[in-house]
């Protein structure tokens, strides 16, 4: 993951530990997701300006994994870079890694989909427009 | 809080416990409104239910407090008792105990206001519709 | 999983739900840690308990994976079934499935370890001990 | 709150909000709490460093409250000001401020106390020696 597509610094706080003094697993996806979301703020201006333009209810997991490789703990800053490793038709694959300097914490990988209305029930849509969108980046006649 | 309006029971797991293992605080939160919203479920439908017919976008927080007088752990199950303290007239405020046996864990205050829109902005609503449905029940008519 | 190990009911609310609606990912897995550690507490007194008796630091992740079959909501009541699928030599394969009525909402595999200290390190202990524990369940004479 | 002792950025995310749009609340408690950790890692090394010190269990809550007066949504950047509003003999009260550009949206107050083990029960303890360390900042001899 020599080259990552959006990376952010997670400062790993008290709160995010459990009894065992490490972090509480299910907060790596929270991260993964934070991480991807703040891809599409500065990428494109944001998840809520993304649907109302691609008329989506949202850009949603079908599917997820993730390998715990080392602890981490409160007060240790993780720097969790993602990749856009696939983009399919229906489907767009995510690649996580969290590391603390050098030493990996986590691996992971999300699949995800632009859900639509269709006859009444959400549908995995089309991922073309969004990755155009993607590509085009924020309008500047666009402020959100 | 002799006569609660709506308890439930919360059993205490690792996961929302800190590195000092006892609950991580904001949890407590999470539970009030959990708590909020189940009496709404049974009472009354659900809040979805509740925010249609009365046009609203929520019931949502406008002021909390809690006092933690003794600590919670993994295995403990607390019972957490909920309270309709006050209607006013924009405002409803409920009162939370929650306790593992005999011993008060943590007890709280919700004031919670109906937000609709109004001219382009969230406003605190009148407060008696919602009160009206609460004391109605769910009607035979809708199953949801 | 026609015969799981251990079930336990998750009444779905409001604020496990995301601006779609939606549950919020994340909220899965911390559903599927608080069923294995409910099981833990009704089998085996709990994960304190048995970390005491193991001289272990936890029963900790070490992969995990979840896939999303179909949404769910505020008001829903989301039955998860787990199945130990696997004891490896160090590790522990649990299966979950969620469903709301027949409808399954997500699927997922848990793979754990047994968490020791030896030499300054973290490292996955035996299993056998742990299970050997979970099969003789509680006995008679600890309380807790 | 002109003159804080410490402050940070929260970005809101998706994740952090609620079917109606807006900040889940709870989620605001963990922002106080991890602002004030924060705070005790970039001052004095932390709060497992600073229990080391003092023998502590931990410095936790007593009392908190927040009043919200204002929605924020993902894609908001909040900045959180935190104020050492005053040292009682057993406690330590905080202000907090959160504000997106010039708008309040949240504005709080914990009341913590340093929790020692005292005759096998988790006591008040003096929170004289926890300032003194705090005013004396991370000892340069100490990387962590």
């Amino acid at each position: 993951m020599s080259n990552p597509d959006f990376s952010m610094d997670i400062q790993i706080s008290f709160g995010h530990c459990d009894p065992a003094g490490i972090v509480f697993y299910p907060n790596y996806f929270r991260w993964f997701d934070r991480c991807f979301h703040t891809y599409l703020l500065k990428t494109a201006g944001g998840h809520r300006r993304l649907c109302r333009t691609l008329d989506a209810k949202g850009i949603g997991l079908m599917d997820v994994r993730a390998n715990f490789t080392s602890p981490a703990m409160d007060g240790d800053l993780m720097t969790l870079d993602m990749t856009i490793r696939d983009w399919g038709r229906k489907s767009l694959t995510l690649g996580y890694l969290g590391r603390i300097g050098d030493r990996a914490v986590v691996e992971g990988t999300e699949v995800r989909g632009m859900f639509v209305m269709r006859d009444g029930r959400l549908r995995a849509g089309e991922m073309a427009p969004l990755r155009a969108l993607l590509d085009a980046g924020i309008p500047e006649e666009d402020p959100a």
